[in-house]
Parts: structure tokens; C-alpha cells; sequence
């Protein structure tokens, strides 16, 4: 597998080839051809074969990609393989939603368990995960080991400083869904932010130049 | 302004560009370079002079862009001066966690109302928006108007018909967060999908290729 200078925007559509190759092996199909991806995708093929070829060669000239072995190969290189541990701060509405709907485990994560200020939350579980009182994470982390990842669902006003000690504390991904920038000055801290508007501003435009 | 053959990837950079201007407009910034933007968002001056030449010219060669200019053309081309109607149909945790926090007049939608079956629900206003019930849709519709975009909130075995009866009652426009492919055969009706689960894997990704 090669993996050098592969830009943001190839790695942002491996998770949608993720996506549409599971659901090719749900309908039990064997082979894919980029053409084929291409017309489900609103990729062109050529840019789908370039794509793939950033991480050594999946397919064969004329006979198309494997389903499961390009689903595995692209399972490996997001990472999914590697059982990354994952926490989320801030049991609100959408930190509920998260915790009852999102399926981590089909994702490659493990959720440890969760944080919340609320006394009434703390000690509850929530579609199986625990939930401790924030100001236990060191703690807890020194007892289950540190996640790789936290889940910020928590008001702006705190987010900034909760970051600080979560980095503090070793914790380098940050699932950022405060609707807010973050960021820290430790090397290595990678920041991936959901951005619901910029999702809906995109179909506002679509609506408004038909 | 000139707006044809803009590719989807320009379109979807125009909320993030708004979003930045937004930013820099809060810190009463006047002017914004090419350069600045470029090292701020992380796509090239060249691509981002390029993108905004798509809608005519904003700028001028060594001057910069006039941020409240370039932002209000950005929010016009979105859309966002169109007073588009929404509703919410879903009024779980997720649905909750939109009407409690998400912006929706920032983005320049009106919330109209939002649609459950619970009993429960129905007839209680969650944040100023009020709950009916699911089966009088086309009768709030009647009266409210046709809202432009339906927010899908509900669970995946009643999100294809619900489609399906939306598109019947002239709602064109879907803000997808079912986490499943939705589609229709009638011409015109556009599908905007929130797939939290591509974000989570770019991050993975990230984590993992250190």
C-alpha cells in the first residue's frame, strides 16, 4: 500500500466509496467497474481510477474492482482496523442522539464511555455506555487508558478550555461538534469539525438556481 | 453575476468560505487577500480566485476582497436571501437537538413547524416551533404554505414513504439525517445528506497516518 501526498479531498471521498461498496456486497455483488461507480457516484471514472491508485492497484484493466477486497483495503487504510478508542463530552440532545443511534463499532471505534456536568446523567448509561462526571476523565482515563478520540458536544463557551485539557491529558483527536473552530497549539492534534449549516447552506443553492 | 457550469465541489467551498467572512466581518476586518483566506482555509490562492471568478469579479488584482461585499454576494448565491420555509418531521433527540441549537435563520430558512406521531409531542412547542402531528401534514401545509425543505429526523423503515408523500405534496427539497439513501423519480426534488459517519472516518484516517 502506498500512501504518500494523498490529498484532503481523495481521502474525503473514501469514506463514500466505503458506504457505496457495502452496500454493493449487501446486494451481494462480486465485481464493480469504475465506470459503474462513476454513474452511482457523480464521479468520473477516471478520477475514481486515480483515486484508487493512490494506494497501489486494486483493479485490473477491463475487469473492474473486487467489492469485498477494495471494501477491505479502503476499511484499512481509514483506519478502521484499528479498534481506536473514542469518549463523548456533553450528554445533551445530540450527545443522546449520538449515543442511542451512531453506530461507532460499524466506524472501527470502541466507545469507552461518556462525560457530563449533570448530576442527573452521572452514573446513568445510555444504550449501554456510562456516563461520569467530567471532572473525572483523568481518572477514568488512567483506568481504561487514554481514547484516541473525543466527541465535544458541549456549549462553545467551554469547548476551547475543555480542548486544553484534553489534550493535556493525551487525548489527539477531536470530533468537534460544537459548531465553534478549535484548536491547539500541540503538534499532532487533529480537529475534524461537523459543519450541519455548510450541509444546508449547499441544498439552499441547489433549491434556489434550479 | 455569472453562474453556470459551477461544479459541486465550488459550491460545496462557498458555506465554508461564508462561514470564514462571517469570522473576519465579527473581527471588523475590511479587506481580505486571496493569500490570507488561502492559508486560513487551506485551499490555494490560485483555487480560491478561481472559485469566486465563477460568479463574476469580486475582487481586484493587489487589493484584496471587501469582506462584507464578498460575503453578502456569497449568502446570495447560496440562497440565503430567499426566505426559504423548512420543517422538522422526526422529533427524537436529533430533532430536538436541531430545534434547541441549530441556527435556522442564520442560514436565511424559516422554521415553520416540525411533525411526530408521539402523542406526547403533539401540540408542545419546542423552542418556539410548534409539534403536529404526522398525519395532518398535508393540512398544516394547506395552511402554512408548502415549506421548500423537510428536515427527515425519523427512523430509516418509514423514511423512503415519508419521502414519498412529501414529494406528493410538493416539498422538493430534502435535508437527509437518516443516515439512508432516499431518492425520487419525480424530476427536480433535490437530496442533501448528512453522513456523520464520513467525517468520523476522515478522522480516523488522520489518526491512524500520523
Amino acid at each position: 500500500m502506498k500512501k504518500q501526498n494523498i490529498s484532503d479531498a481523495v481521502i474525503r471521498r473514501l469514506p463514500r466509496y466505503y458506504r457505496y461498496l457495502s452496500d454493493l456486497q449487501k446486494k451481494e455483488t462480486i465485481r464493480v467497474s469504475s465506470n459503474l461507480l462513476s454513474s452511482k457516484m457523480g464521479f468520473t471514472a477516471s478520477q475514481i481510477r486515480q483515486d484508487f491508485s493512490c494506494f497501489g492497484e486494486f483493479g485490473q484493466q477491463g475487469y473492474g474492482y473486487n467489492v469485498e477486497d477494495l471494501k477491505r483495503e479502503i476499511s484499512q487504510i481509514l483506519g478502521m482496523d484499528r479498534d481506536h478508542h473514542i469518549v463523548l463530552v456533553g450528554v445533551g440532545n445530540l450527545g443522546h442522539a449520538l449515543l442511542n443511534n451512531f453506530n461507532f463499532s460499524a466506524c472501527g471505534f470502541v466507545m469507552d464511555c461518556a462525560f457530563d456536568v449533570d448530576p442527573g446523567l452521572v452514573g446513568t448509561e445510555i444504550n449501554g455506555t456510562r456516563v461520569y462526571h467530567s471532572d473525572k476523565m483523568a481518572e477514568v482515563f488512567a483506568e481504561k487508558g487514554t481514547p484516541n478520540v473525543a466527541i465535544l458536544c458541549v456549549p462553545k463557551n467551554v469547548a476551547q478550555k475543555l480542548t486544553d485539557s484534553l489534550v493535556e491529558m493525551g487525548v489527539h483527536g477531536f470530533w468537534n461538534i460544537t459548531n465553534m473552530e478549535l484548536s491547539s497549539s500541540v503538534p499532532g492534534v487533529e480537529f475534524e469539525d461537523i459543519h450541519l449549516s455548510d450541509s444546508l447552506l449547499t441544498l439552499s443553492y441547489r433549491i434556489s438556481n434550479k
